[in-house]
């Protein structure tokens, strides 16, 4: 059976101030009237049923999540008593799902992507499931065919093909490189070798244990440990216990990068990981309306703004490539092209101790 | 004696969304802890009683004036029941202080202009009522020496000296300019022989009420039956009878274009009418900090910039010259050079009918 684990951990902090540390990106409704959360779970409807889609995060989002996601069982969302980047909560999933069903495959999926092709996600959901069926050992990656060559993202280097299923091929990947500088991405880009890592994988559960077994052993011993927990009255202090000792280690780092039959799905389906306003205001704007506007507003030659208010009445005049965020509390006003340096103003608020706009 | 004039019927606009319909600029701290009004009456003390400072404005403007002006006695509150523009309310105060004290000087007062050096200005104020004790038919107006070419303000053209008190010259008006263009304004201000008519003048209240008789026998005739009510129980009826009646003409119009013994006194007082955003800006920024910020704010490059805010953190990443004014109900976001076009703004409210907002 096909299980999604949605990873819903994330703090989303690019897309400051509406995503905020009690209420990330991914419980917002940046593109549409549902939250990037529930869209990344009905993009999986009908490939995988909502009982076996199940969610991971802070235990402080389970609120968040039991009001967005109303069908889903309420056993399928899994507390992280501990934020500890993405090789820990993949491993625990591995393991709640491996005991479930030894045969179980899983897709393994960020909670606050974008995908435009819902229909084309699905179906290499379903060629990367065939895959992994036939060769067990194998970890399937989903890759995103780059548009520019930006710089925010690791990129895989795309090796020899491996097998090709109706119009998708895919390769075997021959490195991961870290986020590259601008001369480097323009290389990979036009090189057309090279693929975004998006952070969506397939493979078995059993199979990411035993190379958790064989890359990350430290790991792998709390993983067990966990498994012995399992539906005891301890579970959740055992949770805790190995997860206070797990290193903060990405699943890319701590496996992929050290396996042997890691495998390659070039994508091209709309996709973004929505990382920036810039981003998110590439996604929404038309040939047609180049400012995206949400809320109450009136402007005077006002252009190429992503504008996103409320209630109160946002008034512009002479505005182009601006990012304007309006909330109850904050306020965000930043041309386009800085829209990355969010960064430093939240360095800046907790310098001055004004933590509690995070 | 001499009484002050104070004509708070000013709507502000260019000042929106602080100045409102409801309660426009003069009401609003924009240069220090006192509002624009409170300033206005503070700068005539020790020159001008407070029992000699009346306040001309419109009768939804009482509370707000009775709030902030807890020590002008309630009878010095005059309420206009329409605005007329400058000629009616200036005749209607004249009328009042002539019955009051037949030899009443009065000097008329903008509610809402900026002066830095206080003490320049009552200087000018004893030397004004000096000329015009000497000289009865005088009317005397304060001009500005200009410190740009500007084109929002009418000028005046200085004619030959009259008088010379101390380092003060009094000079004749040659004649009074409507807004000039840029060129015309540039020419103004080279020449030396030009200064801004910034609406403050001083006259006996017997001398003005005779220049209406001989050159606006209309509104005369309007103030004379008003005066014909003073202190009678009908007064409030007839005022806004004769209101009704007043054409809506400014008092440079109605008088000083026409009158012949018109003087002016070139005053250089750090004066402004903060006509615009970009004039606060450029009247509260200092060679150290360019910025102007109120409220909560937290910026990375940000320069040159007004920020108005309150309670909320506004946050701003790569600003240049712009000009941010938050209120509960409204966001206003505009370049510095664009200030001038809230006009638009107000225009297409109205369009829209959000008049709520006005």
């Amino acid at each position: 059976m096909m299980y999604a684990v949605i990873m819903a951990g994330g703090s989303g902090t690019r897309l400051w101030p509406r995503s905020r540390l009690d209420r990330p990106k991914q419980f917002h409704k940046l593109t549409s009237d549902r939250s990037l959360l529930q869209e990344t779970v009905a993009r999986l409807d009908p490939a995988i049923d909502i009982g076996h889609i199940y969610i991971i995060a802070n235990e402080s989002h389970g609120p968040a999540i039991k009001e967005q996601l109303g069908g889903l069982p309420v056993s399928n969302f899994v507390a992280e008593p501990l934020a500890k980047n993405t090789a820990p909560a993949v491993g625990i999933m591995a393991v709640i799902l491996h005991e479930k069903d030894p045969e179980a495959a899983m897709v393994v999926l960020p909670s606050d992507h974008y995908i435009s092709r819902g229909d084309k996600f699905r179906r290499l959901l379903g060629i990367a499931e065939e895959v992994i069926r036939e060769d067990e050992e194998a970890l399937l990656t989903l890759g995103i065919k780059p548009t520019c060559p930006e710089t925010g993202y690791g990129y895989i280097e795309i090796g020899n093909e491996y097998k090709e299923i109706g119009e998708d091929k895919i390769f075997r990947v021959k490195s991961f490189k870290e986020k590259p500088d601008a001369e480097t991405a323009r290389e990979y880009v036009t090189s057309w070798r090279y693929v975004w890592n998006s952070g969506m994988f397939v493979w078995k559960a059993g199979t990411i244990l035993s190379m958790f077994e064989t890359h990350a052993p430290d790991i792998y011993a709390g993983l067990q440990e966990f498994r012995r927990a399992l539906g005891a009255p301890e579970e959740s202090k055992v949770l805790e216990k190995v997860y206070r000792e797990f290193p903060g280690i990405s699943i890319d780092y701590a496996i992929m990068e050290k396996a042997e039959k890691v495998l390659v799905i070039p994508a091209d389906m709309g996709w973004s990981d929505i990382g920036s306003w810039s981003a998110l205001h590439d996604l929404l704007k038309s040939e047609e309306e180049t400012n995206v506007i949400t809320g109450s507003h009136i402007g005077v030659d006002t252009y190429n703004s992503l504008i996103l208010g409320g209630d109160r009445l946002i008034a512009t005049v002479g505005l182009d490539n601006m990012v304007v965020v309006d909330t109850d509390d904050v306020l965000l006003i930043c041309p386009k092209g800085r829209s990355q340096d969010i960064k430093t103003l939240l360095d800046r608020l907790k310098e001055e101790n004004k933590t509690r706009y995070l």
